[in-house]
């Protein structure tokens, strides 16, 4: 059965990937496009020229949320800024609309959380313990009901695919370190000389060590202790898209490479878009960018007791529009490929 | 004898190579850096962290212009906007100070072309017929005694070393078409969307059709007739630095190879910083970049009816910075390569 | 009705677009892919990464065509290198195997272009006359039964989309010029250190001056005049994917924008892939990578005597893999957009 | 007094830098420039396009080391493979000729070391433990005096100078990490698929892990002991030039910033080439590209029992021509940063 969709947001970078899937999924019936508020109306054409001749809604500025509600869609897909999805998520919520929020608004656990990490005091914290975290492949059968989807940011997709089948390995005693780097779509559109291509091309660094918003959503969805040490850095590379995480791991016993590959192997069977490396074969990032697929691959090292763990995906896909597809498909009762192939 | 030196826009792109350049040359006493108004003084490391470790003035905020004349340095470059530099060079002029001006305030001749092509009102247009056009393979002798001197563009740089040449040998009713290509730090510190690394990599577009400014200017000094059609699109590569330029001429006879070269290399005997490649062995842009050298090189077609040019240059060196101090040189009887090896 | 389709040539770039296109097409039953002759069998997800999770079949090694004729497909796609094609052809069509072929094989009308321009004796010159120049937009009526199709090149099929509309208008005694640049992977996979990622990155240049075998190609099918100078210099941008094509033409006429829009439109108003920009902006690069899409837009100069018209293409897709998918669609009965959306 | 100098593998990355470094440096009289064994001579604009218009000699096919020998140049750089620089050093050592080797052939300390992460048999192991480690920040007197000079690895100079100030404050029982990136001129000149332009643009990877040949190299010189876990992993950064190195350890007591600050500080406090960051001010890569210059700097985590240190080197300068010349200048008495500002 079709379901009415609009998306708020089309006009950034995880909105054009979410137009341009959900533009040719069977069973979506997009009803209403929406950038910010101000300026004007505009095609496909106009807001991402790649999606010339795809057939979809005008995108209007959304300047009143009253609009949005009255279209009374089946599904809300927020690709908005943290605070404007804060904002906007009750009312949605309060009208039985079912939504899919890309931002981290409703991705820890307590307002106090959202204070030290977001800065921000959140308008709706009786809401965060019924947001479902949504990485797809870890959601049992909380999606079929889920009126609020949390759909996971780009690091934290990356980091939890590899870390959640072993934590059970782990010695939690040593730090697990998280060293991750990402292509500049992640920042978003942003008008800063700091991204600008002079800046960033033939350049690289690392960023917001010690404060990044997606360390807190790691731990909090990862299953590690609350004492275990985690180093997470993230870093800023001279590409478009993409994330790999080198992840860097001490087991509390020996582990082989076979047992290693049989419990990655266990963990996704099922799982269409996760996709494990035999022992010894690192995935690149490229070999994901363009698509809804995550790679996982590792190397044991130390006799076994440690070992170095590569995952990657495309930020704006597995990362952000292509799982917020994967949850929809799961909420709405698609197939998990539905549009995705 | 010691040059006492300002530079004026230290903070800029052009600004960086001038500090970098005047700082290891041997004849110059650096004794003043600005920027634009308002902020704090900082050091090299921190304007330019790949200077860190040279010796140099702090860089100051130009609040007002009479703290640098106080100075009274025997030289100011102005790496400065075009409003900017039209703005400060009278009064310069008027203390004695002999100014290297980067921007175009100077390269046009009415102030009828500044309001067509750069759409302001030139505040100073009697100096217009003083300032020499300092393309200094080009200049004769006229830099000896110049008080003001215009320091070329970067794409009339790379053109008009390619053109000046062979205009005798041109059929000047067929259009000399110009398509030039320039890595994105001719543009400048841009906080804008359209230059983020984001929406530049792996792209490719021609801008300013038909309204860019150097057009006039190309013209001008290239000894064209008026009313040859003169084609000249600009082109934004996704790389750093460097200008490469496609010239298409027609002939008004037959030219042979040999004589094409003969005439180039004719033109630059005497020129350490123009290497005239074999006929048929085109130049790449990386073989000048992070060099004071241009390098042109042509294939002769049609049986000698037409050709094709190509002409490199980096944008920031031969394009402004190092072109500016070969013309210091001469202005101030240095040996052309002195600070450029 | 599903048509039985093989790939020879699969493991290259353009090989591992068709995959990805055919794979999702509702009338195609993938029965064979071929690599070159010699090496393993190999899955998707091991000669293409990024189609992991995509079902097809085995790619093997071709080592006799043989193997591939007892197959007996009704169409196979040759991706190969020009005198494998030539050489393949021929045995192809005896069995009425209806061929599409990716390769300059049988792009040119005699077997003297082929020892000029390509440097080899082409064993099946006989074919030449009736293999159907498959520029889906210009080809009539003539896909519906041709029995061997040239598929274009990519820099002709981006230079004739903006050329052959405006033939008529032109001052032919004018020169033509069509400034070319293109991504890396027109190059196909290079293991020289030419194309190695230290040497092209950041730089620029231009290359087969003079000699392109594209020249002849574009020649022979825009309709020019064979004495109309024609200048056609191709450039390697530092960037994978991509051709923008920059054409300077002269008209023997007063020509104004709307009526040169109203010429480009009409041209291709019922093409799906072919979009024309408003006068005056340029299409970007970007906006066609990814895509199977060709974008045009012009500029008049000098009051209507010349223009500047951009044309933008995917190499590896509108100048390749999408074009041959188009022009199967055409010859198989299927909708000219079936797969490529 | 000027020294003769030769270089062997002028024609590679590193050796460009040789070439562009010596040429400048008051001090050398460049007596011979070598490439591998085989070709023609070449001048410097034929091999290093972008050293045209410098002075130096013809760069010549070394086809026996005999000529080199009867040179009798004061010093040798050696800039050849590993194999290569093993065979040739006895010999110019028994002439009396200073070397400073650039490969990795005398940077370990045995014969064993060599066969598992080398996979050769060293021709001269009793060589071994006379050659100075030129870690110059770290090599006190013993450069003055050296016969034979093991320029240190990229990634061993880029790791080593943030490591060594620190060992004595870590728990060695727990993993150091260092997650290292490094541009794509490290590999060298490289004919390979894998490192065309195509394949590595927009990718990014990790490569090498467990088996790099610089892990033995950190090991051997960091001062960390034996059986202290030290996990090392390279990956290759779609840029040219740069390494940037995350390093994450763990301290035997709580560290505060301002003490780190004053052990880096100290460490490095005559060092013209090492410039520390203020704490939690992190090093980008491209502040020391095209630089002689390492930085580096941290932040501390975790109540001070965790810290993030970051390292950055331009790899063919510090990581190799402009350490070696460091190395140069002290051997032959001269100012540490002749020919290097």
């Amino acid at each position: 059965m079709m379901k009415t969709v609009a998306i708020v947001g089309a006009s950034g970078y995880a909105g054009a990937e979410l137009c341009a899937l959900l533009a040719r999924h069977s069973g979506v019936e997009l009803v209403a496009l929406y950038s910010g508020p101000g300026g004007e109306s505009r095609t496909f054409a106009e807001v991402h020229p790649s999606l010339a001749g795809r057939r979809g809604p005008i995108t209007k500025p959304l300047n009143d949320v009253e609009g949005l509600a009255r279209l009374h869609p089946n599904f809300v897909f927020l690709a908005t800024p943290h605070e404007s999805s804060a904002a906007m998520v009750p009312s949605l919520c309060d009208l039985g609309t079912r939504v899919i929020d890309l931002s981290g608004a409703f991705r820890l656990s307590s307002s106090e959380d959202y204070e030290r990490w977001y800065g921000f005091v959140h308008p709706a914290p009786a809401l965060l313990p019924h947001a479902v975290y949504g990485l797809t492949e870890w959601c049992d059968g909380s999606l079929a009901d889920a009126r609020l989807v949390a759909n996971p940011g780009c690091y934290p997709t990356c980091a939890l695919l590899a870390l959640k089948p072993i934590i059970a390995l782990l010695d939690q005693g040593i730090p697990v370190v998280c060293d991750a780097k990402s292509g500049t779509s992640g920042a978003g559109k942003q008008a800063d000389v700091m991204f600008s291509f002079t800046e960033l091309a033939g350049n690289f660094k690392a960023y917001n060590v010690g404060t990044h918003r997606h360390e807190p959503e790691i731990r909090r969805h990862s299953g590690l202790a609350g004492d275990t040490p985690f180093l997470f850095v993230t870093h800023l590379l001279p590409t478009v898209r993409g994330i790999l995480s080198t992840i860097y791991v001490s087991f509390s016993r020996v582990v082989t490479s076979e047992e290693l590959a049989q419990i990655y192997r266990g963990a996704y069977q099922d799982c269409p878009f996760v996709h494990i490396h035999p022992p010894g074969r690192l995935p690149e990032m490229k070999e994901v960018v363009g698509t809804p697929n995550a790679a996982i691959g590792f190397v044991v090292l130390r006799d076994g007791s440690c070992a170095v763990i590569v995952s990657v995906i495309d930020n704006l896909l597995k990362g952000a529009a292509s799982q917020a597809v994967q949850n929809f498909n799961r909420m709405a009762g698609f197939s998990e490929t539905e549009g995705l192939r």
